[in-house]
């Protein structure tokens, strides 16, 4: 999408130097904006790592251009230490956040499309080249793909509005930012936009990390989508008085039954538009479909992070990203990052498949081949 | 309740000099503990104003008081001089927070105490005092009764859960610093506690002021309440884990139909209490019902805030409480300050004079004097 009137994806090759691999430093956001150069293995891993990039797409499509890049650099005197360093890199990419499925995917992947390769070390490499392009073309296009169904949603909502401004709500960031380009739950957002339909964006700061107050409302004001960003409490009240049209929000695990796993608050969020009529959507890519589990709220295992994301916050002071305390020094903290929206409140799912209802036979009839 | 171990109120006269009066300045909180004295009508004005005290309670005591310093300042030359200057003193503080009913109850109450009193500037400023004392002692004792009669829920839970800890949680400040002691959804907590029944108190933060991560976490703390402080976003989850027995709030206005303003994002904790069969209270001393509006969602007018409150967030850094910035600079932010709980999500209400359905009978039952 679109940063200072400019079409960006969250990461590329430079143009000029196919050697350095290029991404968006989301850490400082959205105070400054940021280009990092990754030149080892060992820059991709920390990026991954300390969170310069994150959400699951992104995160696979820095895991191919890490091993792209491990490629790069591996040594070429011998064929055994050339697939020696490539395999270590493997490794470590892999090592830098273990629960994050597609990242593993994409490894694992690269490993393939390296080692089927026959020939020289020049092949080698543009196997690897091709594989990182590819991974990330397809998860730019399944958003994209995301959008266009998903946007279907939202003109429905102009048409009985007659042109007046849909109003949606989001939490988090399941934004452009989280994937390559378009995002999730943004891209019918997106879409809409750019087709002129005119949109508003209600964005939740989402805490304790505040991706939406940083990330999404930074995101959608880069690309001009007109937003406005509220506390995490106030979406009940928006939609007991009729200022939200639909929820979209992403997920970060939806079961084959239509539960689903979001970042914390989105259930508060479902509840309120169950009881206000509001229509409540989830846009996934299909790789985030856990085809094991039934029940969501007792099989689903919840990260519990540290208690230092609720007692500090980040924030710009005096021209510099500081640390703030924000709570008395000796009461203890909780902090959970996730929960659990049950299907029942979860008016339908959008994938690059298409929409479907978030019950086992919707998701099954757009799935058959998973029956 | 408690200090460091020693009792406090949030407004009283100094024990050495009688023409002082003494507040807990609440704007450093949780990070600093600040006693400040009033000895001019202009500075209990700018108490209230500004925000050093706040909460119902407190301030129509602050008021109380403020017009005691007014009779103990006036010129003593004349009666004429004397009224005068009482009268103007009423005006300033009647002007500090024009939408705060008990301040302008207190006020009228006090020019009424001082100009029934017959005799010299001597008796006057005694009736002044022994007013603002009442005002004080009965918005004490109010609370202290919300208490016991609340206690008797926790009791209820304690034992059905065969003394394990009963789990509370609670959104904003309705705590002992809202008022001039107790509290109203504290209270009853304080009484548990006070009694000996393990007692746990989930505490939202609150935002976009963060009452509950800065007030309501201090207070219970420093009066050795166990407690965990959480972000808005988590209470849904708690309730889905069975980890919370029950929910207490304040509110700002209650209606005699049972619907109940409060903080925003408390609509979303009822939302979630309902969902998973919580108890849902609601605690207020009986000068918070509001006799003459049936339907708080379509009429209760919702005060919306400056966006800087979502915006900036203070807190401590380098020792010192600044404000840092959270939002990209050109996000708008919009800051709805409460919302309405539909009585259908409300158990109960707890006021001084028992515990009643949040419906026109049981509100109309407790109070026939309102028929």
């Amino acid at each position: 999408m679109n940063i200072y009137g400019q079409h960006y994806r969250t990461i590329w090759v430079a143009e000029n130097n196919p050697k350095i691999v290029q991404i968006i430093d989301q850490r400082p956001l959205p105070h400054d904006f940021i280009i990092e150069d990754l030149t080892t293995v060992q820059e991709v891993a920390r990026a991954i790592k300390d969170m310069h990039v994150r959400g699951a797409g992104l995160i696979g499509a820095a895991a191919g251009f890490g091993m792209y890049i491990a490629a790069v650099t591996a040594p070429k005197d011998s064929q055994t230490q050339f697939i020696k360093a490539v395999q270590t890199a493997a490794e470590t990419l892999k090592a830098t956040r273990p629960t994050a499925v597609n990242l593993e995917w994409a490894v694992n992947r690269q490993m393939e499309a390296i080692s089927q390769v026959e020939g020289d070390y020049t092949k080698k490499i543009q196997a690897a080249y091709e594989t990182a392009v590819a991974i990330a073309d397809e998860d730019a296009d399944s958003c994209r793909r995301i959008g266009q169904h998903g946007v279907t949603l939202i003109e429905e909502i102009s048409k009985q509005k007659k042109g007046e401004v849909v109003n949606i709500l989001t939490h988090c960031n399941a934004g452009w930012l989280a994937f390559v380009d378009f995002g999730s739950a943004t891209a019918p957002i997106y879409a809409a936009h750019d087709k002129g339909i005119p949109v508003h964006v209600w964005v939740d700061e989402t805490r304790p990390r505040n991706q939406g107050a940083r990330l999404t409302a930074w995101e959608l004001g880069q690309h001009g989508v007109p937003h406005t960003i509220i506390v995490d409490n106030v979406g009940g009240h928006l939609m007991q008085h009729g200022m939200v049209d639909i929820v979209i929000t992403g997920t970060d695990r939806t079961l084959y039954t239509g539960d689903v796993a979001n970042k914390i608050g989105t259930y508060l969020k479902a509840l309120a538009a169950k009881d206000n009529n509001v229509p409540f959507y989830v846009a996934l890519p299909s790789s985030t479909f856990d085809w094991q589990h039934r029940d969501g709220v007792k099989e689903i295992p919840i990260e519990q992070r540290g208690d230092e994301e609720v007692r500090m916050i980040n924030g710009l002071y005096n021209g510099q990203i500081i640390e703030a305390f924000l709570t008395p020094q000796d009461s203890p903290a909780a902090n959970f990052a996730f929960d659990v929206t049950p299907a029942r409140l979860v008016t339908g799912l959008i994938s690059e498949r298409g929409i479907c209802a978030a019950t086992e036979k919707g998701i099954l009839d757009l799935y058959p081949d998973k029956r």
